[in-house]
């Protein structure tokens, strides 16, 4: 069970990671690699489609998940966006809160964290 | 007049661009690119300081300005921010408004604007 949540988290990791940084990759690469993180195909079925060897495949998606990685470590994409969701959602639930109460307080918290969104970009 | 606005609007992008992507330069490139953008100074000045060519500064230009113009191109990431910003301002005038109004329809307008933040990202 946890070696599968951990599976998931990987492969939602990685399915991220292409979302924001896969237009850098080469078509060849976007081609293999995007198949890999978006379908639920094997290398071996991957292989077989592209006509490269399974060990070809697995090269190219080692080196395009090191690709990946390092475009986030330099541009923090994925980092940021989850930190704007998070602040979007924060957002929902003041406004939820606010219709409750009608505090006043909750209107400047959400004017405070739309701010924030700016300096997270 | 016109030419000095374009000129602002120039070094605006060029600006930005580099905040977004500068960190996939190379250090060098980032250190001659880098004094380029962010201070005052002349190809000649920049050339004396890094001991390399006036025309040796020009081609890093050149060169780093049509990188990150190709990571815009492919990533989008000003475009990006320019409309979340544009957004996050719509949020505070829609939040001014609902101070003297009271109008529960703004509320809902926030939540929508802020829903869509995420999907710009």
């Amino acid at each position: 069970m946890i070696a599968q949540v951990i599976r998931v988290n990987e492969i939602l990791k990685q399915t991220l990671l292409y979302d924001f940084y896969g237009e850098l990759l080469t078509e060849h690469q976007k081609e293999i690699y995007g198949r890999f993180v978006t379908e639920d195909l094997s290398l071996g079925e991957i292989a077989k489609e592209a006509g490269i060897s399974r060990q070809g495949v697995h090269d190219i998606i080692k080196r395009c998940s090191a690709a990946l990685s390092g475009y986030e470590e330099k541009l923090h994409l994925v980092e940021r966006f989850m930190s704007v969701k998070k602040k979007v959602e924060q957002i929902d639930k003041l406004l939820d809160g606010y219709e409750k109460e009608k505090d006043a307080a909750v209107l400047r918290e959400v004017r405070e964290i739309s701010g924030r969104i700016i300096d997270e970009l």
